[in-house]
């Protein structure tokens, strides 16, 4: 099992654009089979930066969902709303192990 | 809904000690009236520095964690596997929204 934490910096014009197009993404996301988590969060500090908290069976899962139409389609309306690039921070998942719990 | 993640350095010689203790941690807080997620999460580039994402229907449920006596006694076998201090970052949920989808 992989999470990996995207980080977001949006420029302030666009966030309500940016929030629209991620639920959109969201909802096709959480139905791909191999998904465990897509939470869309927002820093209380800075109503600018999100992270998306994505969760995933397998390395191979994660990999697939760069492909769907929606992630595509997202990458592409949100690339201009950017402040600067997005990070993703790659990690494994230590606990809870078992599927169910997820 | 309130979300936090936890930012921690462990030293070397007790990240098995802190996984353990962690794991326990979870299980009890996991049955929190309340509690949305507490995923551990482990670096994929860094073995020593943890990640818990705990998520909490309210302020109120996220602070009332901070009293239980399983936090507590996490909180003090942890502080001397601390290879410096843990930051907590807290975040607003954007999405999903309906508490069903947690």
């Amino acid at each position: 099992m992989i999470a990996t934490f995207v980080h977001i910096w949006v420029k302030e014009a666009h966030i309500d654009d940016f929030i629209a197009a991620t639920i959109e993404n969201h909802k096709q996301s959480v139905q791909e089979p191999g998904n465990l988590r897509f939470d869309m969060l927002r820093d209380a500090g800075n109503p600018a930066k999100f992270v998306l908290y994505e969760a995933y069976l397998s390395d191979e899962d994660a990999a697939s969902h760069k492909s769907t139409a929606h992630y595509l389609k997202w990458r592409d309306q949100v690339a201009d709303w950017m402040a600067q690039p997005r990070q993703g921070i790659r990690h494994e998942i230590v606990y809870p192990v078992e599927v169910s719990a997820w």
